[in-house]
């Protein structure tokens, strides 16, 4: 058997690549499985359906159940074996998991089976649900949707956090996130730094976004914050955070929410995941004007989605502070400290405070996350299905203003109607192309 | 052989306390010790002169030269066995005294031989040095500390921090650190909590400053910048910091200087190490009147320890920012974002913006170190020795006074020569005993 430790250190020795034929071979051993799929598993349907950069991901439904079987592949599934990728990944996305089932209930697939060796784990099958992000585009609302977001951010990100574990916990549950660096690298490069300078593989809506790409290569303001949201990626470990919390991360029906993909997790600023929500939320404001067949047929959904934005801070930090108040069993900010009614104020006012700050992060990372989609390698759909390119590009650069501002002028941005006010008059205006 | 992992484990089963004669027997078994001593085994001094908190130490002479040979022992010296603390902590100072003689050569005291089972390591002897802060307490001036303490720190965190590392070396860095929590747990209880509540083990020159720790225990304002500052050492993995870089922790004569004693090393705020310096240089300056015989007698070394105090901030930001502007390896602050002379003059600014957040940090670091010497457990001679319990409780309530502003006005100090001034103040202030 594989262990953990081996998994770590590049391809263990039992991993090969599975096609469907493989895979039927390889479930059927197990006895967990079989039970969940039901029936001969020579009547089991398997089809790969991965549309993920990353992965190999099928989904295997027999008679009487159905799961989602995922396995790294030893490189970008992207960009191909060109850019290797190590498969101790699908570790600690099975630990990312594991946590995040505990400590969010009911807001991630349940884990059915895990195989180090393969880089194999197979998962509870979301169905009906459909990728968040799909959903946006087409003009779907989902009401339930900031409820549970806003429960698996409050619940995860505190009780991984110094409010809520011992010193001691933290310091060993970061250590096991640790060797993630290859996952956390991509971000780094990505994310906090190619849209910022000429790389091969940026690339944009061209020739309209030609001015703003290089106004943005130049602008030596937002490379300075850039790089500041970059150093504290690199040295804050505040909480277990997913990494790459998008709408694409999301799985959806009206009335349930998964979180899923937490391979990119490991001990880093909350205000990433809480941006990465809100940067997301807010690109799908701006392309809806790009999907509409007539004018103010998707105001419902426009309005819907800011509304949303609002209330994923505001309900993110209703519950993060509830938590706090009831559950603080960590190291910092000790109750001792803060004795009686006049203590109990001050730490309230503090916890507020507290909150301000993390407001900040995520305004930062919110700019940093929609400034990547635009200019950066990997883009989403909520621009690339809008065929018209100038009409695309038009979207796109409301959304990159709206983050240029984010991100230089953070302080600015003290409430988070400070931010749906600032996208909502962006709406508004024409580029001059 | 133990392994580093076994010896992070409890107690390894080859561990023993050893005795002077258990030593000359171990040591003579060691060739390359036998061969630093010279000389027939029987004719070797061993003497234990641990005057630490924690662990044995022993002075060993041969014919031809001597070592020092320190011990960790599965307790708190201090207290004794109903303080338990794992002997891992050898390993761990092994590792960080490793780092830092490559880092900053020379100014760590070169290993001879370490023995994970034992948790022992032989050093070179460090003679005629003395420890700093007798040094300081008799009044001598020690003209090269600044250049060395500088050299220490500015090497020892820059190197280890996003700025030199790789993501992914700096993630591995931390790792092997992270299972140092105990000690890292005495720094959190002993520094950022206990001295602000009542607690068993707190003291301080009693009656005299019962007010002032009662004030202090009531403090609201004070509470929240201490945990504030708590929490950065909790969760901000900046560098490897020493951990315990008092005047204590400092070997020197007129011309060397020797940092010993890392057994708090982990990765941490860098701020941490460099508040560290200063306040004990400061507590050493306000101690001073407390030990002169005649009015005035000891201005000259007044006036060194206070330019000191002004030279460790200006030398170290100076070399840490020299190191940055010709050895930036790191993955923070990528210089291709910073193109060309105005992208060289951006970055450049930032550095300096970059280092006044540094100080303001370690303005709050400096405040936290000197209270806890005062009204915590651990207090130090340059305050003990003063016999007149009324004059040494004169000395110690002007540090508390400035440690307090410094730390909840800490956005006031913008220079250090606002924090020098501000001690130069008080050294006229006269309180209400």
């Amino acid at each position: 058997m594989t262990t953990p430790a081996e998994a770590r250190q590049g391809t263990p020795s039992g991993y090969r690549i599975l096609n469907e034929t493989d895979l039927r071979d390889y479930l059927a051993g197990i006895a967990a499985v079989a039970a969940q799929l039901g029936g001969p598993a020579d009547r089991w349907s398997i089809t790969e359906v991965g549309d993920g950069n990353l992965n190999l991901v099928f989904i295997v439904k027999g008679t009487s159940g159905g799961l989602a079987v995922k396995q790294a592949l030893p490189y970008v599934r992207l960009v191909g074996e060109s850019w290797p990728l190590p498969l101790s990944r699908a570790h600690f996305e099975h630990l990312a998991l594991t946590h995040q089932g505990r400590l969010a209930p009911g807001l991630v697939p349940a884990i059915i089976h895990h195989d180090p060796a393969l880089a194999l784990t197979a998962m509870e099958l979301l169905e009906p649900h459909i990728i968040m992000r799909k959903g946006l585009v087409a003009g779907a609302i989902y009401p339930a949707f900031v409820d549970h977001i806003t429960t698996f951010m409050a619940r995860t990100l505190f009780f991984s956090s110094d409010l809520a574990l011992s010193a001691a916990a933290k310091k060993e549950a970061i250590a096991s996130f640790a060797g993630n660096h290859a996952l956390c690298k991509i971000t780094e490069d990505l994310i906090f730094t190619d849209p910022y300078r000429s790389a091969e593989q940026n690339r944009w809506t061209s020739p309209w976004l030609d001015a703003t790409a290089a106004d943005i290569r130049a602008d030596l303001d937002l490379h300075v914050a850039v790089s500041r949201l970059k150093l504290q990626f690199l040295s804050r470990a505040e909480a277990l955070i997913h990494g790459d919390l998008h709408t694409g991360s999301i799985m959806v029906t009206e009335t349930e929410t998964k979180v899923i993909d937490p391979e990119f997790a490991f001990y880093g600023p909350m205000g990433f995941d809480v941006g990465a929500v809100l940067a997301n939320l807010l690109m799908a404001y701006f392309a809806s004007v790009g999907h509409e067949r007539s004018p103010g047929e998707r105001e419902a959904f426009e309005s819907w989605v800011l509304s949303t934005v609002d209330q994923v801070w505001s309900g993110f930090a209703g519950k993060f502070l509830e938590l706090w108040r009831s559950e603080s069993t960590g190291d910092a900010y000790p109750l001792s400290l803060f004795p009686g009614e006049a203590g109990a104020a001050r730490l309230e006012a503090e916890r507020q405070a507290y909150m301000a700050r993390l407001f900040q992060d995520a305004v930062g990372f919110t700019a940093a996350k929609i400034i990547r989609r635009i200019l950066g390698l990997a883009h989403n759909i909520d621009f690339e299905l809008i065929a018209d390119e100038r009409r695309r590009a038009s979207c796109e650069a409301r959304a990159l203003r709206l983050a240029r501002t984010l991100m230089v002028e953070t302080a600015s941005f003290t409430t988070i109607e400070a931010v749906t006010r600032a996208a909502r008059e962006l709406r508004q205006w024409q580029p001059a192309f």
